[in-house]
């Protein structure tokens, strides 16, 4: 598999499924796992000491409040993770994001916007990584993007 | 010792001194220790898993910015954990309070003020808890409050 | 009783029902109490100052918007307080949360988050507390981190 | 004395002396008191149950941080209360802000700007409460009002 | 009349027709009136300049977003000016808490909470400060906090 | 004159000062006030009311905290008015930014950045606006930004 | 036209259309436009180069999140660029607003409020920077403005 | 070169030294360049159109304010984008940090932590992209990251 999408209670799926919907779109091979930085603590640290071994080239991690998932997969991990900051309840997601995108020198955590828009921005940043050494997804993610302009110039022409 | 006085950075040490001084100054014991949740996460893990067996009662956690170190302690044990905020450059240690602070449900982190008056109630707080078996630290936070109150008072009657 | 489970206003017991309901999971004795910090100040003064003798171990305290009850109860006892924001309508918890958590130094609250995960860990860490000295409390503590341990581990095995 | 002055600790005498000085411009009789809402409940509780009978007209409470000073003086007295926000040092005063102005219904606190600012307004709005039965105060506060109009308006001639 | 009861747009009256309701309950004779800061800037002027020789004496101005209604009444009367924050739609009315709470020296607007709980507070500071030479008035706000207190122990009498 | 430069305080004339002098660079006439919305009000009303009998093109209006002279002068003309939020002390500008931005619907300040960049941006705005009937000023826009584009690009080569 | 009304997605059309629909009553001739910033790049940087070219006097762009649209077509051309800030789902405006009003210094984006009343008041700003040349604009204009203030005078006359 | 190394202003330079200076300690190879854009608008559609012809890796990408530079390079290249958020003035980041994170979906930025820290993290995040094709890049990445845990553990053996 190419990509771990990760995220850290079941209930976060109908956001993450955004995720792996276009992940499939590219042709990127990914598994889905539920990992609870909080509740499956052992899990989490094997998963990202182990995520190299198992040739994954990618971790996207999403989570929500007080998010530990993505930035303790990264500490036990060199490889690049990207994280997805649901958004929350109360806070919408503030807590989230700087819970998230504030990482302390050291270990970064590739940070993408709050909800939706980053659950899909996600699935691309994982292309852009991933295209750089595999030309078939490289022409999958210039095709979507190619068709992401022309939708968008024709929502223009619409208009007119 | 009773309490495990962890901070996530050497760094933060000057704040986490007030907490060390305080618990000194109400008989409890307790050790320093730097664990960094993002570099030494394997150091993390262990420290939490083994804290029960090393009889420590409290664990009193302080870190900033995207700060997992309390909540990662705290899932990794049953006992008590506190929480201080480090005031941290860029966002005044916001981010670091709802880092701390926002814990999704099962696992939770007994959170204090920002900056130094959370380093000094954190020490109040374990004592608190100790208090409820040990009969030395009772009286020592018992007098401590009564000195503060005296100390106010006496504020209120030089301003008059 | 071991708990004092107080709110400042009727209308907060929906939040705070999850707050009970897990405290009789966890086979922890609890009374519940209205005692509006602004419209009852007498009487959180005297639950104040009366808490020990009553033999509680721990009080919970739940208010939102200026939410002053928990710091209050906490100015007048020297038991451990845990404070829960409740989520308030215009500002979502924030004020609730700043009004609890950011008490200055000499008289901590140990604040857990905003709304319905904060009323569920106010619960937990009161059971950490009281673990510290019954053994019952701490046998279905631990049995509960368990069962949600196996829960989310069960619903990653199901994704897959 | 027509107003008390009341702040939550010495510390914040700085800032409340420009409220004393105000006041004092404006021919109002105050006295200044220290009282400590989380190290001085009881005298809290007692000052605000007695204010009526000590003729006072007005409360003035500075406080910082979860600021509990003017909400708990107003649950204990009809008078009318001013609460000013002490700029606080993580923060900057919002916490402060936010522990005040936003009282639940059924106990006001009449709540001024954050810091220095502030401070200067609490002895004009308690000078606009007091003016309204006392003609002289009344004319102080007029020619005061005149005196900082001709100020801006010779600025602005300076400007030019 | 006593109070003058002056909103910003006449889409604001159902958060202001609790606080008519609350002052006619209390016996505090009023009039309500729609001046757009905005819109009717002459109107705003005028009103302000004479709401002494109309023998007012609180002005009571609800107003939300950038709202600019209750500094520019106070900026033209000396009497007390209550400020009731509107809770606006997209940021929830702390821009419209800002607008009014952050007066600069020289002016101030007694400002309640955003929203609801603000618009009753709003008639209850009006009642505490005509309390002050009016006993009718005091005895209804003595009358109707012993009510509120006595709903509130109540409330907490049918919990148990 | 074809800009009136307009400021809530002679404090904020070192900001505004940057304003001045780009005006000066970019061919523009303009004079500068100081006019307090809150100390001033009736020169506030009349500015605004004789703004465009003074046949000025344009106002720039400058101020803080709860920053009312921005919008109140444009409630008075249908001159376009740009609105400059001063950096303010406790919160930085956030406040005078809100206060001034979110006019409701009928009035529009055209709102640049808080403080020095905000003081650039409006003397350029100006010149935007100026420039579609003002051909020398038009050419000064142009030089002005070629140049700028040219420091850029400098400062680029010297990098490498 | 005299004014181009872009917006980033075809999604903002409906808050946008307030913006068409009271240019159409204002008798200010303009066309529409979908630009993605992010999808449409180039669209985005041929439309802000040729535009003065294309004759318009006022270019408004409405833009959501991390939105780019208002400042880089303000970077393209001197022409006069109002920018809406679009509501967004997670954030409520507040990154759109800051991402929109927040300019470095060198090239001005005139800012509204967040959402419909922003897209109102850009029409109506719009409209007073072409009334500087255009009489019926003005004559519409001022037409606009005294019938708000009649229709605000009104609803003061029948709450009355 | 492997990355780009790009700046809105040479102004930013102090910060992205540290990113400059990491880039090298890791053996990567990296070009600096000053593209604003606002000022430099052209350049910047050049720069990132033809990124990937240059047979750069990664993009890094530093701005403040209403900080456009990441976003709109990345709307015009697949490769990835890694944005440092720089430490604005009045805002302390918290503009800059939005205006990056929260791009719309389809074209994402790979966001790290505001000001030094992020300018640190946007270096090994570049590091572990171009670790997963360059053996010699993920030598020096284990490296630095087995450093760091030792200079973590030495300073906690120091503190015991």
């Amino acid at each position: 598999m190419q990509v771990a999408l990760v995220m850290g209670s079941i209930s976060d799926w109908p956001q993450v499924k955004t995720t792996a919907d276009l992940l499939s779109e590219l042709h990127i091979s990914f598994d889905s796992h539920v990992i609870s930085a909080h509740r499956m603590p052992r899990e989490l640290q094997h998963f990202g000491e182990t995520a190299k071994d198992e040739h994954y080239q990618v971790i996207i991690a999403a989570a929500g409040g007080a998010a530990h998932l993505p930035g303790m997969l990264a500490a036990n991990t060199t490889l690049p993770v990207i994280g997805i900051p649901i958004q929350s309840k109360a806070l919408n997601g503030m807590d989230s994001l700087l819970s998230i995108v504030q990482m302390p020198s050291g270990v970064p955590v590739a940070t993408v916007a709050i909800g939706s828009a980053g659950a899909k921005n996600a699935a691309l940043l994982a292309a852009e990584i991933i295209a750089l050494q595999d030309s078939d997804v490289e022409a999958q993610l210039q095709a979507f993007r190619t068709r992401q302009t022309k939708e968008a110039t024709e929502s223009n022409d619409q208009l007119q």
